[in-house]
């Protein structure tokens, strides 16, 4: 039996700490939150398990395996790097930490102690967003054109976060698991419409090696919900809308192809293919879930996780570049060298 | 009875040659098209018009007071520029011009001439842009902080011109419209995908003055089609979807304010207004017909026309300078230089 | 070549005359309209095609093989009866008569004389409805359960038919064409609603062989415009959704099975599937012309017409019969007796 | 504090146990279920509520004021009659009881004793159904002309009620709070699909005074989720869509007029009014809440429920008679004998 440890009872913990009771192989050991309310919401809702103000006492318990860290991202660094020094393995909610240099930091701690590290990525445990990796790795959908991304509302403004940080960060992890976040460059701009509040909406595209691109469109200040997604190949096109009550992943035989030909000086020729349409069906199982079964199968097994602290730092890498030229309207960042390094 | 000539016979003359035979006091005098098919249909559906396969002899009739240039874009200069020198009134099919430089030309020739020079901006005169630009410039919407734009489907190819050029001109006449299209700076991003052709998606940043930002989203390789478009401002939010089959236009009055303090150190104390949603009806009429009554008014009174040749201009600056910036991977344009050139 | 003559040039005749002429094999010869205004605007669209005021001259043509039948409603068995003891062959609009007597009539005629008698049921040629026929007719849906349709709008009040002869009609077209119409029972209730009109909405349940129904939900007073059908079988379930802008029809692998045992006392043990979702692309073509290539193919083949005499008799037999039910509250109204005699 | 005890733990229960917990004023004394498994499932969740397996045992109790019961619905009269008689108040889950007569007999009870009993009816307590309340209430929308729902899913097969019991009766109760439920005459059509199972699909139309109509379509073997009513008056149209995220209610300013006279003999001069849509913003708030709000006033001040046992009454009566309609194809039931009895 795992122990597990919760720091941080906020908005997101509590799913957390439901979600560790609900995995087979695990045990809710400990909650720890410096709010006396929190606390005492915790122990209402898990009147067996250890609760304490006091993360760094939660890190010490010996009946404690494992640590899932979901306090503020700018606290992220201290306590995953502790619960490591302390031989435990570390769940962080995303985004990892607040700068690539502390994400690394975390990585090496971990490697070094033979612990697993795994970021909260939590839609990329999604049954849909499985789905659309098993098209994509299948091939099925061709040669991958780009990903365009919706993601607005009239949501939660933050103080500490601009918009890329808070809403992004999801493509960005779905990016990461579906195709490897190893872009060339990126472009971003953005706007802040509340006084002293940071950018409230931000549009950001990705140039990754051929053509293929991605782009972002995330917004705190939109009168609708949307969360719309458009994934295009050669071979097909998928449409991932995840407002939808059902058929959220629907797949399109679509496309167009040139043989290179001119019709004549102002036109290519150009043939279009416009087939069927298939929402496949997607079996209804929690993120959480399936993401906790995973963390615990690393656990057990020494396997890398899906969302390692390599995915956590590629993330965060995207979120520090999208905001340096966000600030710059739209200057392009060059990936490339921070490869090489 | 203003006489009309409508050179150019394609995908959009016979619209135009229609609609000039239902305005009142304008009659269709003359239609002019090199290839002997679109000749042949013309005679066909106009029996009673002069058809010609000569625009330079069409420009050239006595009874033709009036030319409307509905011909590929590198034409429009050529045959706009001897109509105005031929003391004609012109209505050319957007974008304007290939070039700036070229709109400069025209305006200065029509405006030597006295001679009215319109653009064909057809969206600026549907009733839904109109009940739009009511609702702003009544003030009601408050301070407008941005205007998102997703205008995608699976397209015309073209090899000419790339896809700014085809969809995004929609949108920068809109703004002109509603705006005045006077922008600080341009970022935008694109990528082609079919080899040989333009670039068939894009995305365009445009920077206006305080912290109005606009967004256009155009791809011509999407599986399904979307006009949508937001339009927030500070006291109600607008969404303008044109593939509704009614209410069209939706205003929603919701929105963030914040007094300037801060709940605690991460949270900025905001609070959110959210109330009735309203779709105010918007009376059916075919926007061409709009456009060509009004084309009828500014030739008999004088007046400038709302989509006038500065328009027309301001729109292919902005085409040019997108085009640029995304041939730069976003590397933003400043645009201010120009406007004090 | 086969002349046609319309007669009847109001609201639908326009599109029957332009029809004709696009489809190949025949001529438009001659339209009749008793109203001088029809008349005007058919010889300004038509100018090579004799026009005249008088129905009867149009179907003692020589030049006229074929007449269609596109007047009011009570004018068709007239028209219709006078054509074929003329020799010709006739298409009507539907419905093919006021009553199932007059219908029987021309069936008669029409046999004994050996001619076609076609009804413009022209739902049945739209490639969605051929669609969902081949889907039903090859059996992949399984036993068909029900047919459940709604076909709602703020509607064209009539003032000489109710809202099941002037709505309804298109389902039980479209039913004949699926299933053959020869039902056991029928029963309807609706109301009216402007004081001195027909009823403007019924909802008609009609009970066929087995457990399987129809039910048609029409209504010229609604605000919104509805036109979904769903056809429930054992193993397939399709819904038709006519004004969507693309995947009109879906079929959904979803359902539900007994094996006949009880869970318990008040539970059966049903089991559900609830599987993909597939929208088989339909290629667009106006219904129109499928249903004129078949016009003359039938003339020429002298085979039977898909939406035959007989057809338009069934349709008419229930148009009366739903009428019936429905003028007293639902009661039902057995066919069977009907099918005997 | 008034001390609640509820009856049955199964599929509903959990939630009525919860929001006891949830109101002000009120305890949750004590839980009965016969059922071991939920016994524990409500030690569970309530640590500190007398939890029992036989329910007489709660109903005796002295801390027990008032008894909620969510039984199946054959188990409700004896519950609810032994409550009534031990000088508890009563909340039923819908519907009240299985036949009119045994409502009868709570009702006189209650009364006698001067106890309140009120019937679950859920959707009345909602945001929206008070929303549309006050619309209709207050004259708004004019005469009412008719109400029509389509309630339908791939759902619950059960096996001891049809279709009526388990989704009309949502409608039944939303028509008996807005309008009163005393209408003349009912007319039903049904068929069950699955062998040995009653009708899993019905259609059943209410005629009231005037030319009011109600027409409910459910069903349980529908491909996809539709929960859309249609409430037409002679100055407004409201759709109620409740599976909407947002929007739920739309207002539309639509109808149409006649002046009585005639255009030409087979046109009546009817003229159409297409005005603005108007959501109104419905505050979020959960039905059960208000409802238990509601029924803890009616406890203390004496007052009425909104949903007391003359509204369970209405609601069985048209259970009843619809069922009886639909086993005879839509025979119409005259309501009018009974109103008099």
């Amino acid at each position: 039996m795992i122990g597990i440890g919760v720091v941080g009872y906020g908005y997101w913990g509590p799913n957390l700490a439901r979600v560790v009771g609900e995995t087979d192989g695990c045990r809710l050991a400990a909650i720890a939150d410096a709010s006396p309310a929190a606390e005492a919401r915790a122990a209402k809702r898990h009147p067996s398990t250890a609760i304490t103000s006091d993360w760094r006492a939660l890190v010490a318990r010996a009946d404690v395996d494992a640590v899932v860290v979901a306090t503020p991202v700018h606290t992220h660094f201290d306590i995953a790097l502790e619960a490591l020094r302390a031989g435990k393995h570390v769940l962080v909610e995303k985004p990892i930490t607040q700068t690539a240099r502390q994400a690394e930091i975390l990585i090496d701690e971990a490697a070094r102690r033979g612990l697993a590290l795994m970021v909260d990525h939590t839609f990329v445990y999604t049954p849909e967003v499985q789905k659309i990796k098993s098209i994509v790795e299948s091939g099925e959908a061709g040669e991958i054109f780009y990903y365009d991304s919706t993601r607005i509302n009239l949501g939660m403004f933050q103080s500490d976060v601009n918009v890329i940080w808070d809403l992004a960060v999801h493509d960005l992890a779905i990016l990461d698991s579906l195709f490897g976040l190893t872009p060339l460059a990126v472009s971003a701009s953005g706007a802040g419409h509340i006084l002293g509040s940071p950018e409230n909406l931000a549009h950001v595209t990705i140039f990754f090696e051929g053509a293929m691109t991605a782009h972002l469109n995330v917004n705190w200040l939109a009168p609708v919900k949307v969360r719309q997604t458009f994934i295009t190949g050669s071979q097909k096109m998928i449409v991932y809308d995840d407002l939808q009550p059902s058929e959220k992943v629907k797949v399109y035989d679509r496309g167009v192809t040139s043989d290179g030909e001119q019709d004549d000086a102002y036109q290519r020729r150009v043939s279009y293919r416009i087939g069927d349409m298939w929402a496949p069906h997607v079996p209804i199982r929690e993120a959480l879930r399936t993401e906790f079964d995973h963390f615990r199968d690393c656990i057990l097994t020494g396997s890398t996780p899906l969302t390692d602290g390599r995915s956590g730092l590629a993330v965060v890498r995207m979120l520090e570049s999208a905001t340096l030229s966000m600030r710059q309207r739209g200057h392009p960042i060059d990936l490339e060298l921070g490869k090489v390094a």
